[in-house]
């Protein structure tokens, strides 16, 4: 059975059987030409949206529908962990492609509301569309901050020590093995449990809302992005926002293992691992800067937030962004300017 | 040259260009992970989302990009409308075909920037993603409203009586007009200019701001929705959210002229032209019951609203949704009930 043979009424029923109950705060909810909330009391807006497009983000090849939902909803969380701001609301805007199977529509909601659930995150609303090319997911979060919490981009000086949350390059490496991969099934062996843990990485990446709230809330933070399109990019974000450079210790960047098998076979000495690692996107870290002096807010970070912090760097006067490798050579970042594609 | 060619980053300071610079409220605008802006005192939020989809809501081959920049806004708008609150912001999430020309882009874009200029609406953010397949322009628009002003579907009561702002059926006979003509240039005469006249309301639909901030002012209407998906559809949301029948009188239904001549034309007696009328979306007209007893909060909405309302119907405690038509014939209607198409 497709989604082509149920109503629109009938989808919308079907999403709002994974939903919590509405709370006290939102008036109105699903189901009026739009929904009416209450803000919160002293404290700021925070508003991101983004899209994933089917065969342009994700391929339903070797992505299940429950991963779709929870990836599409994980990059949106993602945006308000990196201003350091505690996710409320969303809104669900899908283009669906009639033969899409109400199984499938199923799973990708449930996907969606397992991980919203998580995070008290509350459905006000959407609109469903039909689309006669690829599945496209789009979701507007509201989160709230106080105004002294705010992380921005912008707030870097020279001589910030500059972190970086979890590993490097896992996601890249498990959506690597999930292209190549003949069989779904994994085979034996200490590898294919790293890779294993790769693919998971890929499909159901992890938010850092509460390393950002935590990083907000004691402001142990002076810049902070998320790395949806890798770590170099995330430098030049930070760099060119804070107006500083940034000179980053390659030897010093945390490399997932399965990152460094999967990518570093071919090159020498894992410098290969390190290339691809830190330029491709879906890691979903947080990378972020810390003034010299308080380091030790960093503290209260890493005792709650549940995943390892790296010193990868340090922001300097001199405008550069460069990657020092462990041999000594130096390598000027930019910023992903390929073209519109 | 097409926006293949040019990088995101490039795309996002072309929308720049045609935005005013940020309002005060507005503390972190286009370029971090979010947006963040300050709630407005004792003021509820009003959210909501739609999208535009290629082949799905319009069609390229006969709607310039200025146009679809315009719907896209002009749909969301509505939506505000009929909850009877005043626009804020904007955040804009586009799905473009690498073939989309920068000259159909920009234009997309002033069509957009323009409406949103009229309402004071800022752009506060957005995402840009490649297409595979359609253009889909998904907008997700916040505004404000006094809790005491909200417009709902559900609130209309047995022997309130139904009104609906402007004429019926314009933009679908504008769209009918479109979808047949061959040559693009209009001809002479009274006929061509009532035809161009309904072109002009599907290409550029006028969202009732004004008259929904009116009604909910002073609160004039017990219940509103935007008639979207047409006016039978708008009636059977107003009945099943109130838990109410309405009955309709066709021979009061304010049929566009335009909609006379390109549907009434085949059938007895403008009978067509009524059902074809009030079946067919793109009309952004607002539907709206008013107590009896409060007839006279009207005056201001008639006064300074720029747009006529006609009292088309009355809300009975007989829960059935019929259409009288003004030869005794009675016709019961029933919400757009069709599959997901």
């Amino acid at each position: 059975v497709t989604i082509s043979e149920l109503t629109e009424r009938e989808l919308v029923a079907r999403i709002q059987q994974h939903l919590p109950p509405p709370p006290p705060w939102m008036l109105v909810g699903i189901g009026d030409d739009a929904a009416v909330v209450e803000p919160e009391r002293n404290r700021l807006e925070v508003l991101s949206v983004d899209a994933l497009v089917e065969d342009v983000h994700f391929e339903r090849r070797f992505t299940p529908p429950h991963a779709i939902g929870h990836r599409a909803l994980a990059v949106n969380l993602s945006d308000l962990a990196a201003m350091g701001a505690t996710p409320r609301l969303a809104l669900l805007s899908f283009a669906l492609p009639p033969s899409f199977a109400c199984e499938e529509f199923d799973g990708l909601i449930a996907g969606l509301a397992a991980l919203a659930a998580r995070y008290r995150l509350h459905v006000a609303g959407g609109n469903l569309a039909r689309s006669p090319g690829p599945l496209v997911i789009d979701i507007t979060i509201v989160g709230t901050v106080k105004r002294r919490q705010v992380l921005t981009r912008s707030g870097a000086r020279p001589g910030d020590e500059i972190y970086v949350s979890g590993t490097i390059g896992a996601a890249a490496a498990g959506l690597q093995i999930l292209k190549t991969r003949v069989t779904p099934a994994p085979t034996e062996g200490a590898r294919d449990t790293e890779g294993e843990s790769c693919v998971r990485r890929y499909l159901y990446p992890e938010p850092r809302v509460r390393l950002g709230l935590l990083l907000g809330r004691n402001r142990a933070a002076s810049a902070c992005v998320d790395l949806s399109d890798g770590l170099a990019d995330g430098v030049v974000q930070i760099a060119h926002a804070s107006r500083v450079g940034v000179t980053i210790d390659g030897a010093a960047i945390p490399i997932d293992p399965g990152a460094r098998t999967v990518f570093g076979a071919g090159g020498p000495a894992g410098c290969d691992a390190i290339a691809e690692s830190i330029s491709r996107g879906d890691d979903y870290e947080l990378l972020f800067a810390v003034r010299p002096r308080t380091q030790g807010r960093l503290r209260a970070a890493r005792r709650h937030g549940d995943v390892q912090l790296t010193r990868v760097g340090v922001c300097t006067a001199n405008p550069e962004i460069v990657l020092q490798s462990g041999s000594g050579d130096v390598r000027t970042l930019t910023r992903g300017y390929g073209h519109f594609r």
